[in-house]
């Protein structure tokens, strides 16, 4: 379990320090992802041409790959980029987006992986299966297995890569290869609200970026979206106004509210 | 007139299968549609790249094509879909955003229609008679003529095309060339929020995954539309927040509601 | 101070006239720019490939440059939609967003700016302080300085360039290298909703295109940004609401509003 202080103090040094979050992103949540990192406290930049990648990349805090819209050109961005963040030591959180709905998306996830060593791999269930197995379908970008299934693959994935992987899902799963927390926080209509679990991705790179322990910063990170989920859908009347909210309660994020709702 | 019966069993069918719906979409709209998507209940994907389009589009119950922001590469990659749809079998709708306007999408429509033989074709008014007519100018995307003064147009296009054609507008009209089916559903702010037109095309989408008889999906599509933006007006003080319960609506969309509002 | 006849004559007229404003904007905001557009009466469009630039520009009655998301492709657009509508007179609004972040931002806003004959540039004050100074650092696309410091250098740009230039901040700066005008409108809460910025170009884009006078055009599109911005935050509870009220207000906005707001 996370410790509540450690939480407030990570949470807090975002306010504070306002990391730059350089974002490498799919189309259809480049808006709710700037605004979740505005709302938790960072300062997200979007960018992708391979021509400015290494400036931009040197630059921020925390890098994070998202290939939910991926093409040729922007593959070649992500590895520019993950590069150099790998080389200056600053983490890189990668969200494989449909691994395992086309051979495009695995084979791009597989070279991301191996060129640029990401400290966090963000997915769903199926994509993290589909990192390691062959067989499994994703469907589209939504998860054709629940979480639990993928954690033994999460374990595998994490000792292979060296990185931490996180399963979002019912409940979450974060683990080192060794480690795993769980985190039961969030409420299904989350699924119902396009694009929640790359802000994930997004909220677990403003996090990486003030703590290195990646294991903590990613679980902390799905503690705070599932907290805020939870909270946004009381005053929501569905996954219209759950959008809106939860940029809301991810604003008016206190420690009352974590204690409170915290399992 | 439609049958009530029927579009709760589609309707319904949607919320159950959960089609998955390939959209070669617009930058602007991406995030609006997907979440329309996932409100009522089918499951959405944005790809484009030429690379996984073959294979995205064998696994998906219905291709979206939407011209709104094209550029050469992506109608490369609607072409691939296209194609592969076609042969499949798979339903396909046309959106031919801005026909009309420049020469570049009037004539990359006129390309798509004759290499991937859409299924149902939805559009403004100007744009389904720039189709037709070649001195009809588009005013961007935005139509210069009401839907009535394109019924013939569209009667005329569904013949040669062999597609659906369903026209948006303050009167709706849906034609295969004989029958012209109207819905005159609907709310006239609903002109101000950008791109429910082309939600109209993906919800298009999800009811012809469902039902192939795409007179009738396409029909059932701008009902469910117009009733859902008819009573999410109700509780909006503007575009903005029509957009967010636009979505709501569509989410808590029942019979009950479809009885009260249908005409 | 701006006359507020004037300002309601000039909102008036595009709510009346609906000018075609063609957008060259990122990824991260055309939703909302369209929404905006849409909201104050005017008729966007977002279009970027190069092959119907000088068709779409000729038709527009304002072009809106903005580099939030630039690569080559679109790059090469904007050059093309910026010399067209240079030579048909069209009222040219330059967004250098990220200016002083990247090389790449910097030297893509000299190009623009030499080959494009911008009517007025807007930006934040790091910005515009990168576009004459070569040591400023921008932090991704966030001002590193208060928009006071950025006077100086906003009136040298204007000089040189022969365009108004708008800073955006806590007191916005308009100035055409003699005169300042400033507006104290707004609101902090503002910086936190993504593209706010971007929003305002897009909107002074709509008063250029009915008023010539570009430093009371730039202007009254400050004021009414500010405006709107401060009512909005009022219902607000958050930057999530924000961002949908903001729109409502935009629409609803009226001249007892403005009267009572206008400092």
């Amino acid at each position: 379990m996370i410790n509540i202080k450690d939480l407030m103090r990570d949470l807090n040094e975002i306010r504070i320090v306002s990391p730059l979050v350089h974002n490498i992103t799919n189309y259809v949540v480049m808006n709710n992802t700037a605004n979740a990192l505005l709302a938790i406290g960072a300062s997200p930049v979007m960018a992708h041409a391979a021509e400015e990648m290494e400036e931009m990349a040197s630059i921020a805090s925390a890098l994070v790959i998202n290939i939910g819209t991926l093409s040729d050109p922007w593959i070649k961005g992500m590895l520019i980029a993950g590069k150099t963040a790998y080389k200056k030591g600053t983490p890189i959180i990668f969200d494989p987006v449909g691994a395992g709905a086309t051979f495009y998306r695995t084979d791009t996830c597989h070279k991301i992986i191996e060129e640029c060593h990401p400290s966090i791999i963000r997915g769903n269930a199926s994509e993290i299966m589909a990192l390691i197995k062959h067989d499994i379908k994703t469907k589209g970008v939504d998860s054709s297995e629940a979480s639990d299934t993928a954690v033994e693959a999460a374990k595998e994935l994490a000792v292979t890569t060296g990185a931490v992987v996180s399963i979002s899902g019912a409940t979450d799963y974060i683990t080192d290869g060794t480690t795993v927390m769980a985190v039961t926080n969030g409420h299904e209509m989350m699924t119902k609200v396009t694009g929640l679990g790359c802000t994930a991705s997004a909220i677990t790179g403003a996090f990486a970026a003030v703590n290195r322990n990646y294991l903590m910063a990613a679980t902390e990170a799905m503690v705070v979206m599932g907290i805020t989920g939870e909270v946004a859908v009381i005053e929501s009347e569905g996954p219209g106004s759950l959008q809106m909210n939860f940029i809301d309660e991810l604003y008016n994020l206190d420690e009352t509210t974590i204690i409170k709702h915290i399992k």
